[in-house]
Formats: C-alpha cells, structure tokens, sequence
C-alpha cells in the first residue's frame, strides 16, 4: 500500500461562527488517521498540516470538505519518502 | 484504481550532452503511459508535463531518474479530478 | 493546420449562482474539442485547463465567454510541440 | 487569416561575439513581417518586441532560432486584437 | 524632434458603465497619433500599449485623463529606440 | 516541559561527497528525537522537516551541524501547538 | 535557563477604538519583561518587536492574546544567540 | 550639522475630500525645507519624495502628520551622501 | 521646454578597478546638468539618482556610457511633474 | 540628543578567512554604543541587528568598514521610538 503525504497550509483571517464545526471535522479526520499532523504556525491564524492519503482526488475530498473551505487559503506541496527517514 | 496527476515545469539553462538520453528516457516514460503529456514552453528551454502516477513516491522516482536532474528546477502541482470534465 | 496549445489557471474564490451555467459552458467548449483538458488544483477553487485553439482571438473570445470571466484570475502561458512528444 | 501577436521580453547580460549574427537575425525576421516591433528598455541590456506569427509553434521555431538563445531569458504574453483599436 | 515610446499595462477588474466613455477616449487619443498600439492580454480583462508622446508630462496627463483612472493599475516601462530596428 | 516545533525546508542543488555524512549525522538526530520528521519534496532536491527542540539556541546548534550547512539554503517557520490537535 | 528570542513585525492599517487597550497590553506584557523591545517602523503604522520567551507555544499565547490580534498581520523570525554578540 | 535623506514613495488608490489639505500640509512641509522634492509617478496615483531630516523620529512625525496617512502605502529607503556628488 | 525626469537605481556588487573612470563620467553628466542628484542608498554598493533629460533615447545613451554599464542592474521609474511641488 | 534606530539583515553564505576580523570589528562597534544588538537568524548564516546612529551617513560609515562588506547582502529598515515603549 502506497502513503502520499501531502503538507497543507490554510490561512484564514476572519474568524467565523463555523470555526467550532471546523474543528470537530478536522478531528474527525484525524481520528480517521487522514490528517497525520497538525501544528499553528507562531502569531498566525494558520496551520501546518500533514495529510497521509492514498491520492490526490481522496485530499482534494477531504479538504473541500472543510466547513470553511471557502474562505481559506490553502497550499499543498507533495511530499514523498526521505531516503535518510530512520522510520522506513 | 486511482491516478494521482501531477503538473512538471522543469527549466534548464544549459543544454548538455545527456540531452539525448533525457529524451530517450523521456519517451520510455511516455510509452509506459506514465508521462501522459509535454509541452515546450513557448521561448523558453523549459516544458510543461503531465504525469499519470500512483503514488508522490513514484512520481518522485521517475524525476529523479532523469539524467539532467542534477541540473533540472522542477515544480510540481498536484492535480486531481475536476467535476466539470467530460471525460470522466 | 496549426494547432497553438494554451494552459489556463483560473481561480475564483466566492462561489456563484451561475457555477451551474460556468459549468455546462466549460463542457460544450470541450466537446467541441476546444477545452482540451481541465484539472482540479488540489486543495483549491481553482483549475488548470489545456486548450487547443487557432489563435490568441480564438483563445480569448472563448475565455471571455465564460459566465464567471469577470471574477476569475486567468493566466495564460502558450504551449508549442515538445520534440520528445511521442504523440506528434 | 489570424495573427496572433506576441510580446517577447529578452534579458541578456553578458555581451557576446555573436551579437552581429543576432542583430542580422532579428533585421531578416523583421524584413519577413514576423517581428513586428522591436524596442529597447531604458537602461537595460533587453527589449521588448511584438512578433506576428500564425502559431505558437512558428513563434518557438523563430525564437529558438536566435544566434544568442541559450544565454537568453525570454517571457512571451500572448496578445489579441483589442475592441478599442481603431486600426482593426 | 524626439519621441519617448512608453509601454503601459493596465489591469481594470470590474467593469463600469463609463467603458463606453474610455474606449472613445482611446480611440480620440488613437487618432491623434499618440496611442500608438493597444493589445488585449489574452483571458485578461487588461491591455497592453505603445505610446509615442513628448515627454513624461505628456503621457501622466493622458493616462489620468481615462474616465476608468482611478480604478485602473498603470505600470509604464519606459522604451527607446532598439540599435537593430530597421524601421529606424 | 514545553517542545517548540519548527520546520526546516533545506534545498541544495549540488550534489557532494560528503552526502554520506550528511545522512548519518542526521540520522543520528534523528535517533536523540530531536529530528521528528522528514520529507522529500517531490521533484526537488530539498526536504521538509519538523525538529523537537528546547530553545532556538539548540535548533541553530543541531542545524549548524549539518556537514552540508554552508550550502544549503534553511528556512526556519516556528510552530506551536494547535487547538484541534487530538494528540495533545 | 533559556531564552529564544522572536521578531515580530505587526501591520495594521485601520486604526480602531481598541487601540487603547492594545497599548495596556503591550506596555503590561513589557513590564513583565517578555516584550523586550519595539520600535515605530518609520512612515507605517507598524512595528518592529522583540520577544523573549520560554517556547513557541508561550510566543503565539502571548501574540494571540493582542486586543488587535485579528487584524494584525504578524510574521514572526526565530533568533538566537550570535558568536559576536559581547554581552553574551 | 547632519542631515540624513530619505526617499518616500506614497501610493494612494481612492482619493478623497481630503485631498485639499494633504495639499497644503505638503506645501507647509516644503516651505520648511523638510520635503526636499516630490515627483509623481507617471501613470499612477503615488509620489516619489525626498526628505531632508535631522532623525528618524523627526521623519515619522512628519509623515504620519498627513492628512491622508492612514489610507497611504509608504516605503521609506534611507539614503545617504554618494562619494560621486559633485554638490558635496 | 520640457524635461522628463527619471530615477535609476544602479546595483553593483564586485567593485572593479573602472571605479574610477565611472566616478569621473556621472560627475561630468552632472557637471552638464543632466544627472541632477545621486545619493547611496545605505548599507548597499548601489545608488539612487534623478536625471533631467530630453527624451528616453537621450537616458538610455547617457546610462549605456557607463563605464560599467555591463556590470550594473539598472531599473527607469518615470516620473512627471507633481501638482503640490511649489518650485513648479 | 536624537538616535534614530536601525535594523540591519546581513546575509552572506561564503564563509572567509577574514571572518576573525569581521568579528573584532563588530565587537568593537558595540563597545562604542553604536551597534546595539546582534542575533543570529535561527538556521542561516545571517543576523539580525540593531544600530543607534546619529544619521544615515554613520550608518553607512560603519556599515561599509565591514572587512565582508562587499560580500554581504545588507538591508537597512529605518525604526523610530513607538509610543508604546515604556522605555522612552
């Protein structure tokens, strides 16, 4: 079985009454092991995010799904294995 | 089975003397159905593909096995299914 | 007969009423053979299309018919034959 | 008849021997109706040109054609007929 | 006598009522032999033009007299005379 | 006990000897913890990385380190922990 | 102990009734000696600001905490100690 | 006596009622011997102006004293004596 | 008589033993009014000047003169009279 | 008495043998009270510093005796006292 990993970045300046919708979906995907990690990018209303998927039109899904998708500003940059990574 | 599709622009300055196995390698990879289109870009020394994969791992073999990547500045784009396209 | 190929991004972030009509537009382009490809960016509102069209004119009539061209932010970069294309 | 036109920005520093063959070159394009208009950028080593050509692939073919073209750095934005022109 | 050639871009997103107003206004300044050139930027809502003027002076005053002024994005490139240009 | 996170984008384009080096040293990081994650990024000669580190001073130590260090070009992005995040 | 100091640059551009309470926070969160210094950029309604904390985590709840904070654009950059630094 | 210069460069789309005063607040400026020179851009509503001043503090002041500062876009770049200058 | 005024930012990085040739060249085109003010911008080997010329063709000669035009990354900003400068 | 304040990032990638001297010379000028602060830049070779200068030709004095300055990429941001500091 084969893991894209794919890094997202979502900025989104005006916070919204749907943020609390927002967050129950993003925990729900990781529960469902999808969004790999999570971190805020320091004095930014952003995160950093790893996404395992098995491809491109499965995360397009998924980040499309967002309740505020559409006021976010999202970046994805492909990533594969390192081949110095001790964990493969 | 899903496809992953990924955009390449790959600029190269230099024209080298492996320029003749960057092609064969390049049309080996299109007669295996993984390099689904290139482009010249319009007056420049630089193309525009489209890559038909099934991982960013694999995809990131079949770049790196081209003979002027030492040299090569390639960017990719993850592509996925658009809903307006009438062939899918 | 020459067949001058064009790559179009095209971003648009407030979703409209007429994306039913942006829609059925985009596939009678590309049944007539004019909208060679089109891809979701992933992660994106936004699409990255191929036409295949007989002029600038000809490309530009055809963007600036679509419903949505006075809120997208279109860039065109021209494309010619590749010389490892295995296809021409 | 169409003619698309195209803007072709050329960046080069570093002055060469060939710069005479580069010059005949351009004059013969430009006695062939190809490169319509020809300036230089105020105190720039660089012009901006107006090519008439029929296809993307003719505008590649005279452009690679150029005796400096690999020390070039060209951008090429596609051009159409615009409504207010009153030689149209 | 001398003839400063100046590019100008000019970007206008949302379309006006007063477009009828700018485009006789450009064709005015046309004829009078000091917009030498006007282009569409394919799938832009954009132009791109020459202009034979006088001096500096010359040109902001025909620039901020368009009706669309004050909505429009001007950038001008300041051209001269190209030692290959066999017009000259 | 508090873990700032920060990822590490680090492109080098020329290919050394001491490559070997470079991935033992990192794999040595990597082994004390302190080198949570590493990417490649697709098409490029570059990775992407989360460090598990105590202070700035440490992160500059460990990356300071790196025997390929005075040619790779390291961009540092603090991150904190995020409010969604179910690990936490 | 350590200590990793941040930069913050801060823009805002339309000032509003909340400023005041914006510079009790600023002036209390220097008082307790983790704003080390700010300073006016010259001719913007901006800031220069460096902070001394403990970790990210304690950075962004300190950023986050601005009476302004939604409105700010905030970039912040890890610094550490330099060799030549002579109060080290 | 020292006097640092400094260049500004004021972009200001939407103009307004205020206009006026802007006006004369520039011309009291000049009169002083602190606006050393104003040019416009051509083609765009923004300035390009030079002060003659004794500190940054005295620069910020000064600026931020325009009746139109809060909806202005200003870049100072700080400029010194040139070895070259004949003046000096 | 009109005089379009011009800014050119002039960058340099290697100093080269024609330093002085060029220093004896901008202070004659100074001495003939044409290269009104020069000032270096702070912490860079690179100016900021204000010519007085007739016409674009006359700078481009003037700034071509340079004995190290090759070696110098040159930008125009063109720039017209201003309605608030008093000295007009 | 007035002290403008100045940021100053120096970049430089190629480490040299005069580097010892540039460290005496950077430590000389803090002695003189003139270069306030100095941080390296988490993960470059590259700092972040503060002058506090009486005027922009100073700066530029100290700046240029740098034993690297003409390998150093150097840019100056202008800072003013801000009435948030409660040390002024």
């Amino acid at each position: 079985v084969h893991h894209p990993l794919d890094v997202v970045v979502q900025r989104h300046r005006r916070p919204l009454k749907i943020v609390e919708r927002q967050k129950s979906y993003s925990q729900e995907v990781q529960r469902a092991g999808k969004w790999a990690h999570i971190w805020r990018i320091v004095g930014e209303y952003a995160n950093f995010s790893i996404f395992d998927v098995e491809s491109n039109d499965e995360l397009h899904t998924l980040l499309s799904g967002l309740p505020l998708f559409s006021c976010m500003d999202i970046h994805v940059t492909p990533l594969a294995t390192h081949p110095s990574d001790i964990k493969v």
